[in-house]
């Protein structure tokens, strides 16, 4: 079956639109009509080259909602007409401990990333810049009613990727989270620790988007360019959901947290990050990672967010605006996501 | 009252035989008259000035074991004839948030150290190479019959520090804990780590003291010196209680965690760690600190010690033997803790 999609031809040039081919629907497999695929800066980072060499041409894109059209003759789990969503893995082992786990994005042998990966049949996985995708259906999540299919494409990274860490960290009732940036994790973040019942805090550079970062549930909001910031909420928080992939002065964050507080980052800078082990002994402080989460806690996650009205804020664009917001994404000027209309790819 | 002690009178300098002024026993107060104290790696770096000035002279010591002679009119936790012991503090607000949550390490108006720290009323605290103390009831343990007093000495700083994140990191049975390091730290580690039913594998440099290892209940024991072992052991861990404070290659040891799991460090390099996030996120893993542990964490730990019948390993020496001891201790040369015997001060 051959698709519409859009493709980074090399590293660094511009998207295209080209055609690719999507396998025939196996037992297990699940097609799916795409309807809104997210922009998510590791898709900047992939095709730039950022992260090594890449299967070019790359067809990004792992935030998809979309309709299923066709199943396998194996697949009970999904039927043609549900409102399905793909994130960040399209296949992993199924054996190993973590699989087993449901870590499957720490899956032994490697999870099959959505794009620019090697899939089962040796071919490379091509993303949700698409019009449809064929997919294994236990790695195709429901995405239940009630919530908006553009605001909801971007839950497959974004919301898994802040739901995980503030779940394994219990954000709830009680618990102080501060969020450090509010961008398209940082705004997801603030959004799911306050409907955790926790209470949120952002950590953002400046002020400009404290109206935002309210409106959304923060209860506070802190300028970490101003240094009175780091003695005004010394020893205060929890947890602290780190969504800035840049390279911070750990310290002075660590410095934040309780006792038994954590740090996790859900980013990573490329450079390492020095740490001063005082500031972790100095509060059986933990600083922690992160990675997306499995399919059954990202299904966890859609169902949560459905129940709280919980979406994305986004800016819904044609494909032939893709390369114009990744300039954008790149200059922070988005509130707070880019989803593609798939629709326009046809 | 003026009392025997070994000093260090300046930086530097060796320790000698000196008399020093211990107050009156208040209300609250416990004079102990001192059986036995442990030497800790600490002593020597407050000493040595490695960490700053310090209210020389300086009486180090805190791992104290001894009888109580005398207690004040509000005393009733202890009584004269009791054996109790002392540990890395004697004292904290007893009003902030982590000392009613038990956490008086972490005091938000800081600990006061059984020595070189200032106390109360102005004056510096001095440790426990002397014949007699007197400390603030609250901050004196009881140890319990059944552990040789000798043998409990280092429990009180080497045995707190090591129980206290083997507990909140919950290692016991069906839990993997590596023990990096053994030494005065290390090998306390190994013998609760043990005791709690975790399954225990020490990673030391070489395997010069691997006969050791397994006797004080290691399951397994791999030399860090050799690189096989980072490949052989990818994944395994649970946790791992890091006791070594020289700069390790972090990135190195968290990959021998599983997913979830924690690197803990009791102790601290002076200079920074290097640590490559995506050795955090490519498993959700913690880099944690811990220090000693609370009194009731404290008094859990003597109590299981003698439960499960663990005492330190020690070398006991004279007081006049302090300044050799200490360089054996910077040659890694004491299996696995030297313990002054207090009477050889009268």
């Amino acid at each position: 079956m051959r698709v519409n999609a859009y493709a980074a031809p090399a590293a660094g040039e511009p998207l295209a639109p080209t055609t690719i081919e999507r396998r025939a629907v196996g037992p297990n497999d699940v097609l799916i009509e795409i309807e809104f695929a997210g922009i998510c800066h590791s898709d900047i980072h992939t095709v730039n080259g950022d992260w090594g060499p890449q299967p070019f041409p790359v067809v990004p894109g792992h935030e998809i909602v979309g309709r299923v059209t066709e199943v396998g003759s194996g697949v009970s789990r999904h039927a043609v007409g549900d409102r399905v969503g793909v994130g960040c893995m399209v296949g992993s082992c199924g054996e190993c401990t973590n699989c087993r786990n449901g870590d499957e994005q720490y899956c032994v042998k490697g999870m099959i990333g959505t794009y620019a990966a090697t899939d089962r049949d040796g071919t490379s996985t091509q993303g949700g810049y698409s019009t449809h995708v064929v997919v294994d259906a236990d790695y195709v999540l429901s995405v239940p009613d009630g919530i908006d299919p553009a605001a909801a494409a971007p839950l497959l990274c974004a919301g898994i990727t802040t739901y995980a860490p503030l779940r394994k960290w219990q954000a709830g009732p009680g618990t102080k989270v501060a969020v450090v940036g509010l961008g398209g994790l940082g705004h997801m973040a603030v959004k799911i620790a306050h409907a955790l019942g926790a209470e949120v805090t952002v950590l953002s550079q400046s002020l400009k988007k404290q109206e935002d970062g309210l409106r959304l549930g923060a209860d506070d909001y802190f300028a970490t360019s101003d240094p009175d910031t780091f003695e005004a909420l010394a020893g205060r928080f929890d947890l602290i959901v780190n969504t800035v992939s840049a390279k911070i002065d750990l310290d002075a964050y660590l410095g934040l947290l309780a006792v038994d507080g954590t740090l996790v980052n859900v980013g990573a800078p490329a450079e390492p990050l020095d740490v001063n082990v005082f500031s972790l002994i100095g509060g059986r402080r933990s600083f922690a990672g992160s990675m997306i989460g499995g399919i059954a806690l990202t299904q966890e996650m859609l169902d949560f967010c459905a129940e709280h009205h919980i979406g994305a804020e986004v800016e819904v664009i044609r494909a032939d605006q893709v390369n114009e917001a990744y300039e954008r994404v790149l200059a922070s000027d988005v509130r707070y996501r880019f989803v593609i209309d798939a629709s326009t790819l046809s």
